[in-house]
């Protein structure tokens, strides 16, 4: 961990209290609480050789060629949801970023800022959760950071965490690569974990709980490219949905999109929640769904291929790329109309991840 | 940037105003509003071919070889001091842990926590201070992510950065290194960086005003280990100040460490607000300096090479490794005594970095 905060075989007048205890400002300080708060939680959990290093930095050997690296801050309200919590989605959120450009993700950095008076005893589940996400996944979290902010100046914990990645040689994916033709793939249902949150927060209860769906795709991408090494561009469709991940890309490749709405997988349970909550599971957040758009002759080829890997069983081809100067994404509804799918402006879920 | 945030081409009914515009919920959310920040502000400051390729994730090439990661989140309060801000300052921090290795900084990434209704202006203020550290430290910020919490739930701005760095042929530095011999250099002088922050918090006026000394480190480095390739180990003294560091060092690698109160480079006017404050120097954070460990019979040719240096010029040998199982570090004191410097327990300087 970062910033003189590693003990090394330092023993301590008392073992961490995480049962009762709770985060004080001095675990921040670079001194010996924030070394033991480090030595008693972190390490135990994430323990590795890198980690072990006890340097302000962690070393390893990549090959040459294409790295990719990826970041995202997490700041989900609130920390634990049916289905996950901030630990295992800080993990998922950044491995899949990586793993979108095709890179198999190999290490992660963890940068936490907690608030005074957190207790140590959550902050245990997050970090456990965090570790056993990190190994799910494959990767490992090689350095990290902790700083402590006054009670009322953060919100319990947030989670930054930045991957690493390594592109197989011949893969290449990008908005760039997104072509007139593409068919376009989702690779299950959608708005899981938006709606879960926000079930949550209202305190809505249905008769099954809706679980986020917050995982690592780096499995199901590594199987997917496999079979269609030329896969043009995954995404993964989180705040905004897939209606601003296909939005983005349309305009970053300078095409139109046609969606078909009886082609979306969306759970029924989650249909009935978005229409209670006033919102549209198009503009719902997801944590472990991805996007991907491929030639059209290999469709068929990809899209079976994902649907045999576990997290791609419900996988279905929803739409194709079309020209369209005006970069248009429009949608044939259920009943034989066409809408227009914009970016939503407004605030429609915050803090979702 | 990350999660669904680039607009790519887009243009926006209004451009957004950075006069009198402050943060709001929505520019964290995924939607147009987020994309539009990303794009008037953070790509605009940070410009380079990375960011534009406008995916969730940076690519870049690396040669084959040793690789070093390292991440640091930020909160100092208040957000901007004498010498400096959040916005430098996280680029410096990051940029040093990367160095410390002896590794050439080379990419970074950016997390944003903000808070609603914090001044856009402001926020442009910072991205512009970290763009020009960045390009003053020669490193590029390649990919970020921005959230937004409410008021309340977080203090104006946070940033967590991630550094990734190579490491030269024939480099290799650690705490395991450090020797029974070695000397201890420091590059300038201690304590700038904790008195500057503390004496704006206690609105402490002194006739010259107190200058955080943050900086980047790498060229610095890059000058020491063209003399001396070998040195043994570097540690940028930052949270904790010294004392932290050298008994982290010294348990680190199971040595004692003997150091001369005389031979210290402190500032007059540091220890006269030192002596205000209740601080001992040797506790107090530094953001620009570091302390290194190298064999006796280089350590003047190293001092020598550092003094040339702008960023080394008051370096000075303080004293020197011995064996010792207990891991003590002992200061000769200027009356000639001999005092343990053992680590701060308590919480002395919160939220310095």
């Amino acid at each position: 961990m970062s910033n003189n905060c590693n003990a090394g075989n330092k023993t301590y007048s008392q073992t961490l209290d995480l049962v009762k205890g709770k985060v004080e400002m001095v675990h921040g300080s670079g001194g010996k609480a924030m070394a033991q708060l480090i030595d008693e939680l972190f390490l135990k959990a994430f323990s590795n050789k890198w980690l072990e290093q006890m340097n302000d930095q962690a070393c390893f050997q990549l090959p040459a060629g294409n790295v990719v690296m990826a970041t995202d801050s997490h700041v989900i309200s609130p920390l634990f949801f049916p289905g996950g919590d901030i630990g295992c989605l800080s993990v998922h959120g950044t491995v899949n970023d990586v793993a979108m450009s095709g890179a198999v993700p190999k290490y992660l950095s963890a940068g936490f800022i907690l608030e005074e008076g957190y207790p140590l005893a959550d902050l245990q589940k997050i970090v456990t959760s965090m570790a056993q996400a990190a190994e799910d996944a494959g990767v490992h979290i090689v350095t990290g950071d902790t700083k402590v902010v006054e009670r009322g100046k953060g919100d319990g914990c947030f989670i930054s965490t930045t991957g690493i990645g390594v592109v197989p040689e011949g893969i290449s994916m990008g908005a760039e690569r997104v072509s007139v033709g593409d068919k376009i793939i989702v690779s299950g249902s959608l708005g899981d974990h938006g709606v879960a949150i926000m079930s949550l927060r209202e305190n809505l209860t249905f008769e099954t709980t809706i679980e986020s769906d917050t995982q690592s795709l780096n499995d199901l991408v590594a199987s997917m490219v496999d079979v269609v090494p030329d896969i043009h561009c995954l995404r993964d469709p989180t705040r905004g949905g897939l209606s601003a991940t296909l939005n983005e890309i349309a305009q970053q490749s300078n095409v139109g999109m046609q969606i078909y709405e009886t082609q979306l997988p969306i759970k029924p349970q989650v249909n009935a929640a978005c229409e209670f909550l006033g919102l549209d599971p198009l503009f719902v957040a997801n944590e472990g769904k991805l996007v991907a758009f491929c030639p059209p002759d290999k469709a068929d080829q990809l899209l079976a291929a994902m649907r045999q890997h576990p997290k791609g069983k419900d996988a279905a081809i929803i739409g194709e790329v079309f020209e369209d100067d005006l970069n248009f994404v429009q949608m044939e509804t259920a009943f034989g109309g066409n809408r227009m799918v914009d970016w939503i402006n407004g605030e429609q879920l915050p803090r979702i991840c």
